[in-house]
């Protein structure tokens, strides 16, 4: 049983997300649809991309991801279909699968990237401006029901990449940068926890607010006190306990957040 | 397989369209449920049929769609099944099918229309409040599952219609409206490709800005200019590259565009 | 078929829900999933409790309701599975099941608890921030999938409960206070039709405002005007006709409700 999973910066009042559904199921009613966030900051590639890369490999071999944050619909960026270790990707050529490629190509996984130009597997009329609906959607529906990805169009090795700002370290401190709040007001840096080394507990600071020592969940603090700690996908984090840690510190992409020892 | 799309007002977070699809899933297991949008503005009729009119026609054969946008609800207003050529609608009879019917009737397609007062295939309980649970979300449950339309009540050929207003010539201009702002702040117009017949290009004028020249596509121009062009279902609208055209115009729903060959 | 449904206090923008749905469909991808709520108020555990109780009869026999409102995650509060009559339940043990064991005790029902802690039925890898992906979810999985819940863990019967305040009497008066502010603006009170015994009309005083008298659904008053009714699982709420009360009234949960007869 095929199943394919959405994510746009579409919102879901408008009825954008559900016809994408209504296309999937006539070609193939017996698919299953996830939808994993349609509330991305419009045409925000990065964000798209992170919250892609942390959750993916959660998912069965062969699901499709599809990913509409397109702000080049209707010009001539390519759309494209991914195949990084067992999972499968669906949209445009924008750098969304920046973080697709590097995982793949850092542990060694099989990356096959099509430019799906093969309007066979597209419906018959294109839009100019829902390419989610007219390509996306359907060559996902194709390619979850068993169209081998060569059928959809033809293999490129020049995919765009966007430049990912990677922490660095500047004597006794490692220094990277907010790169999401989430729904909660979390404040969630690139920082990963192998970035860390050998150091297993830090002050962090960050918008002039310094958090003495990490925990290991919220639990560990009062309500109100402002935690560090290590997300589910071991990326650094600040939050508040039962509160809102970007209101607080008013936080937001691109802050600065410093790392040293404890 | 069969299939039921849901459309409400009823927001996400109370739970209200989750029971509705418990009472689908309680009548047939076996059904597959798309929500289409339940961030349609309270008792906003119109709005809801707008959203369902571009939607639609993508959907399997013998789809369901359930609107609950139902501010007569408990009352004598009469809960309705249409049958438009290949889809198949369900909700209160309160204009919120309108654009089904014209479409049906402009097209030729079969139009049938019935009161399901059948209570047979309704809850055994039922609130004077939440007809979506307790009347429209198990209709259609037996509807999709096989019951025929006519075991669901009786044909019936008066349903409420609402005034639609339609884009009108004065002089060389071609007057319409504002009839949606979507997620991204588009500004959608009542104005259809066809209404401008052999024009194509043309200004456009609507909250004192006149936007010159039509484009095919965002990625024409610049982020930040105002450009206006075609939505993905052929109506003219306004938009902002990568931004708001809503919140820069201050544009409202009824605000008026005007229309004029280049 | 196993139905499972998600409630949380995730949102719906980080893709925390659409991960959890990967490993469901990861142990048995012909489960049907349907989202209850995700925008339960973060940390808010009798609200989740409230919006639990009011839908969960309605779903199939042996559906799993998994609910993660959770800020004691990664402590010692444990993961529990319930069986309560025909429906149930895994989520964390901080009271979000209280009126849960409460219907089931007042009706009669068969109520069995669990502690869900055989790590065989979890992932391999468990974060301190995510039981939702990582506990309950395969928990529920499984369980829908046939596992035994004798499986799952160890019977308890001391599950955590929270004190929830009941309507009381107050010479002619019934007093009882606002539990929930509903999508619509609603205000909705802890006060159950069977409370008011023989009382057929009342007058519903709340925020320095007397509702003078019940109506039995919106419509049978004129748009704008201030209602108090019976809700679809018949708790007294205020309403606006058309419009949003708890706004009009500066209502908000605690605030007390008072009822007397007409």
């Amino acid at each position: 049983m095929g199943i394919i999973t959405l994510m746009t910066d579409f919102g879901t009042k408008d009825g954008n997300v559900g016809v994408m559904q209504g296309v999937i199921l006539r070609i193939n009613p017996g698919l299953k649809i996830v939808n994993l966030s349609h509330y991305i900051n419009p045409q925000n590639i990065r964000e798209a991309a992170i919250v892609l890369h942390r959750h993916t490999s959660y998912f069965p071999e062969d699901t499709v991801h599809v990913v509409v944050v397109d702000p080049g619909v209707g010009t001539t960026r390519r759309p494209i279909a991914v195949q990084a270790g067992t999972q499968r990707f669906v949209g445009p050529d924008n750098g969304v699968f920046t973080l697709v490629y590097e995982q793949a190509e850092s542990r060694g996984l099989p990356l096959k990237i099509f430019h799906t130009n093969n309007p066979e597997y597209w419906l018959s009329e294109i839009s100019n401006v829902f390419h989610g609906r007219d390509i996306f959607s359907p060559v996902a529906a194709h390619w979850a029901s068993g169209v081998p990805v060569e059928d959809l169009g033809v293999p490129i090795d020049d995919p765009v990449r966007f430049e990912w700002s990677r922490p660095r370290r500047a004597e006794a401190r490692l220094i990277g940068e907010v790169v999401q709040i989430d729904h909660f007001g979390n404040v969630i840096s690139n920082i990963h926890k192998d970035d860390l080394g050998a150091i297993k507990d830090a002050h962090v600071t960050l918008c002039d607010t310094t958090i003495e020592g990490l925990v290991s969940t919220f639990g560990e603090r009062q309500p109100g006190d402002l935690v560090a700690l290590f997300s589910s996908t071991n990326y650094l984090f600040a939050a508040e306990v039962n509160g809102n840690a970007a209101k607080r510190l008013n936080a937001k992409v691109g802050d600065v957040v410093e790392v040293v020892a404890r």
